[in-house]
């Protein structure tokens, strides 16, 4: 009854399945297999826009490939100061692009705002600091919540008119596309995001993200940093296929939606106890939790898995595409149980 | 029939019955699973010695972060001038390490012999010099050839003279323990080897390689960099079990063996035919083979997939786990249709 | 009338003078000159302790190299949000770390305290995260101020504790000693400092600055470093020639106390008319003034030069080496004008 | 009685004077002094077309920073094996480009030959190889030997043709000029010259260089790899103050006549010797000269200063600026009384 991470699950069956149907006979190596050729149509499709499709293995490997395309060594991101780029990835975005610097941002649940940005956008030509370069947001973001469509196109204006690049770390991409219900494009490129780090991995696949440039002009060297970064699949239609698959019958939609009415339905569970908390609107697929440490306690004693987070007394829940609604429903009374002890 | 590489073979059925196997439930992220926790035990085993393990999945992630773990930003790596570190990836080695200097030096047959790197070993302690830092062997070489375990001793001597690490890209590691029939600990720890690159890609995994230090205290950093470089898997069970399955009941080594036999099958009957030369022994599973023009078009008008290499008329076969004899035959066949028609 | 900066100025005398007698004769290259040789034992004298001297010619480059011999490329160094480090050095910590990131946090009057850096001394030895490497403080501070020799010490505690490091950016290290009538030594090793950058050009000197070890064997790397940033200078011993004179018969405090005592009675003058505030204390040279923008616009167009400083109507004023008593007295005249003819 | 290097020099007097002249008063930092502002201008008269010049203060900074600005990460720059970026600056380019890989090759005398270039040039749009990014010629070569206007011009259109770019290590180009008795366009943008490390340090500077574009357009990032790199001055008018002393009256000309003639006399009294031969013409101000170790052996005892180069009886002697003509004359002299003996 794991609900620490939406990486503690497995491989979606259609995803596996898809792998082993690549298995047959031999393919040309890094990229240059028939799956992977066409990879690039459907995202094309997906997003109703040309697109260049950069698989990756890792999301972190998906983030800093993509952020060094858009910044100088010298440059600067601004991002939440909760953004997993800021926080937990051991700076990889500062070795991929050379030395660039986050600028971590304060923001209400997570989430960034054109102003924050606004006022630290400085600098500009001036050889004694470092050069705005991008905003990085997080689509579902680190705090579960989401950017609505125009929230984004704010940011996007933002960057537009600075002049610096829109960079979203979609890890949670599928959450956030069925959580708003909107398409695709409404919160890429038609709202100015210039790159994409498409996650698939939390949401059903083995190990597959994809960099998506919406501006192939953009992309032009992605294919050499990918390869010097040690992230060019030899057998490479093993990872197309797991994509593939994804895109396939919205299977990505499909898993994104069973593990958000999870986060919901143990929201709305939680939401009816007493002493308990939710810190941010439930929006995706993660819940950040208060409540008392012998309830905390409880849930572990019974057999419950998450993380605790920061110094209060703050869980967080994350549900998946194979979150089973019995434990579920088994979390809320157990929690109930502890929570009315309490009393 | 395609002997263009041996990364354009699939997964060996072993392996992917391993996959499939790891895929049950959930388990904890980044390396916290079973699978991955009983990994180092068992290559502790194979080496008769204690390691520390960093699965990855690419060949270019494995040999760089192990390269840049023995080197400061100033040294100087020492490496045949056709290994694949200094050819084939794109710069990784340098962008790992912060731009250490490659030092590319000539030998016969793909191999590197001491003499060679001592008349090179010059600088240390000067400012204006690159620093010595390590020696680098690919075992089986870029040429397909192998250095015998007094061969790499002697390297390790030399390394240890001059207080500099020894390094081995390992991509084809199992071909070259299958083709000299020696113990994995006689041409790595024994031979005075610190960090070795052990393949398993182009063998029968998926993706899946690792990091193997025989000196855990040089590994210390190696986490860091790893994850810091997006090469820690959030689904390492599926790295991990790989790794199991391909170390299970010697399958890394059965899979070698045949790659090897198909390999010296092909070399033999190739070998009987008037104008052809193979360049190097034919020690593992690569061959070199000079042949006239009209052989080689022929071949390929044939069906038959392969590399031409250099500016010679020269091709590069590779043999693999999954090589069928009766396509070698059809080789020679074919090759020896079109030698005839020459004459 | 410049109190721009106390980079506006020329060349002290008396190290001009040095420039000029060693300018006889040949000499060898890159710090092999008599000069360079007898630098470090001065050092030694001034500092009461054993140290490495690395003259470089930019406060930069000081900061810069020193910090990247005490940060893995995936350390955090912690400073204060407004230290040069983190905002006027277009990166260079990043540059010379290859990545290492600067966290930065507030403090009172430009100085950090033990208790907001321990806040976020977190996430050892947890791959994630970037690890604890260094606290770097300004001394003379950005603010102006000076930390008390016991100041230094609670934060070097604080580094023990963790182990990390201690770095001292002292460009303006000559109006911290003279400002605190202190030995150096009580606010550098005694205190917990590891690295010192010892600045000179702000206070009479063309271009010379010196990384101080005062633990000659973490001083190992670094004239690698310097080398390779291109920070040695063939012709060192004009640089040696600069500090040797700077650090003869007290030059380095006889100018800082000059520059100290005119800002003194600059904040003093100032201090005694209406409409006017002090951001910071005044304890070296450098004065932070909250004033009407008619006063800030007269001061201007009678003459004086300065830097305005964020979006308040603040300017900072700094007083040098060879700043005179009668401009600082025309200053305040002319401030005295424009303020009454305010009310 | 130093022929080791021209880096053994003092600065030549009429570089002191403009030093001196340049400290009266204050002047705004970073180049926004009278001095720095004219300099683009005369250094636009000197080579007859539009340039952007960025003064710094190290040969290594001048080379590397005007490498970084050729090429990505993962370019090749293709230089002389002998090269002192290659060779003599611990892996700086390396440093400075964030790991671009140096292509070390052959060439008699120094000199760089279009045809090997061509040789090496391959690997164009393969994610596995670097990427060619630039060629780089030492104009004076290591050798002593200088490139006609037509040989750069070759490899300028060599350069052209491949779309990379051509870069010239002028640490010694005055000696160049003044040995081709040439314009100074004619051996730099008119054959295709795109960067130029225009030294002066060697040829009577204290400590000052600059980094030439000859297409603005380039030059642009170069502001904030100067500063980030810690080679921007605060007090920048010093260093352009050696720089207009240096172009002034043709006296980076006059100095490096006299050394090329003062060369050029001790090629001519020593190849007149026995058991002695000149490696390489001598063209600028650099001999190597082979002679027996007898005779080095006793040129040392009698006072004279040089290195020994590479593992033969080899020695290196330079002139400069300030040789003097009866030390030219006692080596000569002392060589014959070394040369007869042996007999």
């Amino acid at each position: 009854m794991n609900f620490a991470s939406d990486n503690t699950t497995g491989v979606a069956p259609e995803i596996m399945d898809a792998i082993l149907s690549a298995n047959s006979g031999q393919a040309m190596p890094y990229g240059a297999d028939a799956i992977s050729q066409r990879l690039t149509a459907r995202f094309a499709e997906i997003f109703e826009h040309e697109v260049a499709v950069f698989p990756v293995a890792t999301g972190t490997a998906a983030n800093s490939l993509g952020l060094a395309s858009l910044t100088p060594a010298w440059g600067a991101i601004y991002c939440h100061e909760d953004a997993h780029i800021a926080t937990d990835e051991c700076g990889a975005p500062e070795f991929f692009s050379a030395g660039a610097k986050l600028i971590a941002l304060p923001g209400a649940h997570g989430k960034l705002e054109p102003k924050t940005v606004e006022e630290k956008l400085e600098g500009k030509g001036v050889v004694h600091n470092v050069q705005p370069a991008a905003i990085s947001i997080s689509q579902e973001s680190e705090a579960g919540t989401l950017y609505r469509p125009e929230e984004v196109a704010a940011l996007g204006a933002t960057a537009r008119r600075h002049a610096i690049a829109l960079h979203m770390d979609g890890a949670r991409f599928a959450n956030a596309v069925a959580g708003l219900g909107c398409k695709p494009a409404d919160i890429t490129w038609r709202a100015g995001v210039d790159v994409l780090a498409f996650g698939a991995t939390k949401n059903g696949a083995l190990a597959a993200e994809a960099v998506i440039f919406f501006d192939k002009i953009k992309a032009g060297e992605l294919g050499f940093r990918r390869k010097r970064a040690g992230h060019l699949f030899s057998k490479m239609r093993f990872i197309a296929a797991q994509l593939e698959a994804y895109l396939t019958d919205d299977l990505w939609l499909r898993n994104a939606r069973h593990a958000n009415a999870m986060a919901a339905r143990l929201a709305a569970g939680l939401s009816a106890l007493p002493n308990i908390r939710l810190l941010h609107p439930v929006e995706g697929n993660e819940l950040f939790v208060e409540l008392p440490e012998a309830a905390i306690a409880g849930l572990r004693s019974a057999g419950f898995t998450f993380y605790s987070w920061g110094m209060q007394p703050v869980v967080r829940l994350v549900a998946a595409f194979d979150t089973k609604i019995e434990n579920v429903d088994a979390f809320i009374a157990t929690a109930a149980r502890y929570l009315d002890r309490r009393n």
